[in-house]
């Protein structure tokens, strides 16, 4: 005999997951770890990322052409938009073209933001777009905070390129072809200098606007794979925001009332790829996709499926 | 009484010169100093750069799309593909899309290379998309020399960023955003750090592979901007080969029939903007492609006209 939990454990919702590219995987890593028991639809818009350096009016359209999909074509009942740049641009855009709950990034990296900063004043970096559209220091105002936001267009390329040395966040598997290069130093030390330079020419902006921030919110889902090198460079007493954990944290919330069955009751940090059931599709290259992606997963993606949204 | 000179002069033919970008205006650049009679009309699919990173189907569709544009809707007569990854990847396709004689990038690189080198080893940097092609390879093949390619995907968001410091071609007008970064030694000692890893990493595959390479071919056009610190960064010896040049002078050729009422007779070095025709088109943002179009064209690009291609 089955009981309501059980029954319903046996056909948890889909939760939709969008980014542009890869990065969003690091959204999807932080909620498989929390959501154990759901089923998870992610779909990267390779062909046509980044968004970053995009118009608003054509990340709208791309972004409400992935949600639809996810949505329409594979039963998602929750949509997590898993790109800052989307989140900042899109939101209004994705809410009109679906009718299921919507959860962007910026909003949870703002809230876990107040609730660590002290002084008020918060650091945001991130792409351009997300900077042009100051959704960050829109989100962080409302909550009391003042923001100050810098676009470092360099991180995403470094991440991509593999520059990010030992200091990727354990389990995630280097590709053969980068390997080389994230073992060698001069590669990392070339990315410590632009994550330094970026860094130096914010702090220098903060001061000089009378700031004292005790925070750095990372607002794109690719940095975390900055995250060791991020951390040493940060004045001492400064605490790092990770939009992607303060995204999948907010999810869960979220999806409270479907928490239980979605968890089947208990978080696990490790769960077994076997019990959760993950589609991940992508407009563009597939192996591509498998190849990239497992560093920001930290796991194998499993076999990529092609989807063409047009365009 | 007008000749059939000055006749033809009137009514110069379009030349119609594609890029993803903003890259392809360093060729746009080359061919108005070369053909200062000639009208021209530019479209950077910046909607959907860079293609860099897409796959050889995606590339094609969207090369074809701009190139039936400039045909269909421009006028253009002939059509010079700016972009050496639509050139390694889509050339087929764009010719089999359109009816006008079309000319890449790729076959005009490796023959100035042919004529420079002595050993006939030849070493090329490009994107990702334009070395997985092996387009320059095999073009370089078919002309007795072997060339060894490698990816350098940080260039152009180097470029792009505005890292390049002083080095950039005179004439070419450093943004207000970017004049900071562009005379502050440590962004520039970034760029000039990244090209040595990539061609340090290249020359050692070539003396691994007992090559001995008297010629690098700049397999990508952003990467004339960086000429200054990349002549810097080659073995004594090595000549540098600039694609865009090399493009340029072979549409000279190309259109040797025309060139006549092309160039009024003349070739001139420093045109006069106002005796040129030029029309650029962008698909996102032409702001944001008239502030960083003119770093490429030495020149401001005056009003970007903005094209939807669909997508």
């Amino acid at each position: 005999m089955s009981t309501p939990e059980t029954q319903s454990a046996t056909t948890p919702p889909v939760i939709g997951v969008f980014d542009s590219g890869f990065g969003g995987l690091t959204v999807l890593r932080a909620l498989l770890s929390r959501l154990p028991g759901a089923r998870f639809a992610f779909i990267g818009d390779t062909a046509r990322l980044p968004y970053g350096s995009k118009s608003r009016r054509t990340i709208a359209r791309y972004a409400a052409q992935s949600a639809q999909f996810l949505v329409n074509q594979q039963g998602a009942e929750f949509l997590v938009i898993a790109c800052n740049t989307a989140s900042a641009l899109a939101l209004d855009a994705i809410e009109e073209a679906v009718t299921v709950p919507v959860l962007g990034v910026i909003e949870p990296g703002a809230e876990t933001a107040r609730q660590a900063s002290k002084t008020g004043d918060v650091l945001v970096i991130a792409t351009d777009a997300t900077v042009q559209s100051h959704a960050y220091a829109a989100a962080c105002r409302a909550r009391g905070l003042r923001a100050l936001e810098k676009a470092c267009p360099l991180l995403v390329p470094l991440v991509e390129e593999g520059w990010t040395g030992s200091l990727i966040p354990a389990g995630i598997v280097a590709e053969s072809s980068t390997a080389q290069a994230a073992s060698a130093p001069p590669q990392v030390a070339v990315t410590a200098e632009v994550i330094r330079i970026y860094l130096d020419e914010l702090n220098a902006d903060a001061s000089a606007q009378g700031m004292k921030p005790d925070t750095l919110v990372l607002g794109c889902t690719h940095y975390p794979l900055l995250r060791g090198l991020i951390d040493k460079a940060v004045p001492a007493g400064v605490r790092v925001i990770d939009s992607a954990e303060a995204a999948a944290e907010a999810a869960v919330r979220l999806f409270n009332g479907s928490a239980a069955r979605l968890s089947g009751g208990q978080p696990s940090e490790n769960p077994s790829p076997e019990v959760q059931s993950l589609r991940c599709f992508a407009t563009d290259s597939v192996e591509k996709f498998e190849r990239l992606g497992s560093r920001f997963l930290g796991r194998p993606t499993g076999k990529v499926e092609l989807v063409d949204l047009g365009g």
